[in-house]
């Protein structure tokens, strides 16, 4: 899509003091949905000149958000990059935030709040403390609260990064985080397929070709990223619970069904536990819990068919 | 099992130079038995006044690997603790220092050889090399190379340990990657069993319950163990590579449907190619790989089944 669709960044001031960074972009008077993904997303879900946006396939111009019928609102997560990141904070939090950029804009109502992984998380927490201010929610791999293995493994994440800022090697620590992170991320399946019957290297403790993978993804991320922030954002994520029976707007789940963070069985949990549910999509893909950025078939199918409501909406007001 | 069965430590010269610790457990004149594990096992399955064996409800008198019938053999893992662990060691080195070992004993013949998780590779190893010395085997756990699913999580565990090692935090590093191999050793199920529903920690990255049963579990291990035989034990298992269709002895394969580290889909191959499968095994567990530790009767039953030819000469011969 080479159409960088127009956007308006803004500063957000927080009920609890401090500010979040706030992205609207597309048609400023269409319904709104709020867009929000993992702990590693920003307010740029659509892209920009400068970058490629985390979810460009999905928002942008005749996509399945379509920022031609809709406005979009995106936020950075708190903690704000470069601040202090010494205490906890919240899905409840980042649901605030994201109200409080509501407000900022003048719209009482989010029509839509679609989010996946950490943002499912959020829009869950959003649709529990704000039932008023939301129309329907989209929660893409995203549990009502985080599962003991997914906790496991993002602590000793976090425990890498502690070691690497108090070893003074943030950076190697953050790749190896990142390391072990994608490793979550993805299916047994995908690394058969990608990396089986490759031969060993010769050397003692060279690395095999899923680690030069990993490797390569760590490094990646590790430039720039703050490892504070990320123990701040992966202990947000195990911290977080939302009753399911007190989420009543509409409620569309999709799942995957080898997602290694978030069980099958926990959103089959939440969709019969939730109030309003319309629709439960359970789908397999090798990608597991990557399978919001990578199976555009399934999760652009259901993001239409739960934004349509509100397309015809735009329709008749157009 | 308070009686200790009779032992004799004894030391291997290897072919290639170097020696290795060896253990002949139980009745000398009795068929031999190869028994071992994983790579943290020792010569001592059955244990000792000292310590108990890592295996001691499946090796001991009248258990299913009865020393008051078989002599039972078992080797500590190269390389030795304490000297230069600087370059690869195989699952063929080590079927190497096995054979030595029954060199030793001058018993031409391992009547069964036993082996779980790396033993069950070294056992396959042994039988491609040494086709004429091995009477059957019982591979537990235990594929024909590595998936590089496994190789990802091991690689990450190896460059955990490299930045302690370099970072002058080697315990902190063995600690954090055996936290990372607990979690693979174990299920999702087992987790959400134990630790599910239990309430966050109110401090920000306060250990959450798994995460403090994996530190007390990484703790333990750290204490007394090498940073570098690590590195060296979990390579081998990466570099680990047999063809199953020259396993020709009488193999039975055990497997457990939900082991994060051995696709059950990898056994069902194994079998599938071996020469001559006697019996494959297939179970589920929510101990994933650790069942081999844990699932006593299945792998007991195992166990005595394929022992029992041995167990018959060994009557007729009393």
């Amino acid at each position: 899509m080479a159409r960088h669709p127009e956007f308006r960044d803004f500063d957000v001031a927080l009920p609890g003091g401090g500010s979040v960074r706030a992205r609207l972009t597309g048609r400023a008077d269409g319904p709104l949905v709020v867009v929000a993904g993992g702990i590693s997303a920003d307010r740029a879900p659509a892209g920009d000149a400068a970058r490629r946006g985390w979810w460009d396939w999905a928002v942008g111009p005749g996509a399945s958000v379509d920022v031609d019928r809709f406005a979009v609102l995106a936020i950075d997560w708190l903690p704000v990059a470069g601040e202090a990141a010494d205490r906890p904070t919240t899905t409840q939090d980042q649901a605030r935030a994201v109200a409080a950029a509501l407000d900022a804009l003048n719209r009482p109502v989010a029509d839509a709040f679609v989010g996946a992984s950490y943002g499912g998380c959020v829009g869950l927490a959003f649709a529990e403390l704000f039932l008023e201010r939301i129309g329907r929610l989209v929660a893409i791999s995203a549990p009502h609260r985080a599962h003991p293995t997914a906790t496991a493994w993002r602590g000793v994440q976090r425990r890498i990064l502690e070691l690497g800022v108090d070893a003074g090697r943030e950076a190697e620590a953050l790749s190896l985080a990142r390391q072990l992170a994608m490793t979550t991320y993805r299916t047994t399946e995908e690394l058969g397929l990608r990396f089986g019957g490759a031969p060993a290297p010769a050397a003692l403790n060279a690395p095999h070709p899923v680690c030069d993978w990993l490797i390569a993804r760590g490094e990646a991320h590790a430039a720039g990223a703050d490892a504070r922030r990320q123990i701040v954002l992966t202990d947000s994520l195990d911290r977080h619970a939302v009753e399911p029976e007190r989420v009543t707007c509409p409620l569309t789940v999709v799942g995957f069904t080898d997602d290694r963070l978030v069980p099958i069985e926990d959103l089959r949990e939440l969709a019969g536990r939730a109030a309003n549910l319309c629709r439960f999509v359970e789908a397999p893909s090798v990608f597991g819990h990557d399978a919001f950025l990578k199976e555009r078939e399934v999760v652009g199918r259901a993001l239409r068919t739960a934004l349509l409501p509100l397309a015809i909406c735009s329709e008749i007001a157009a």
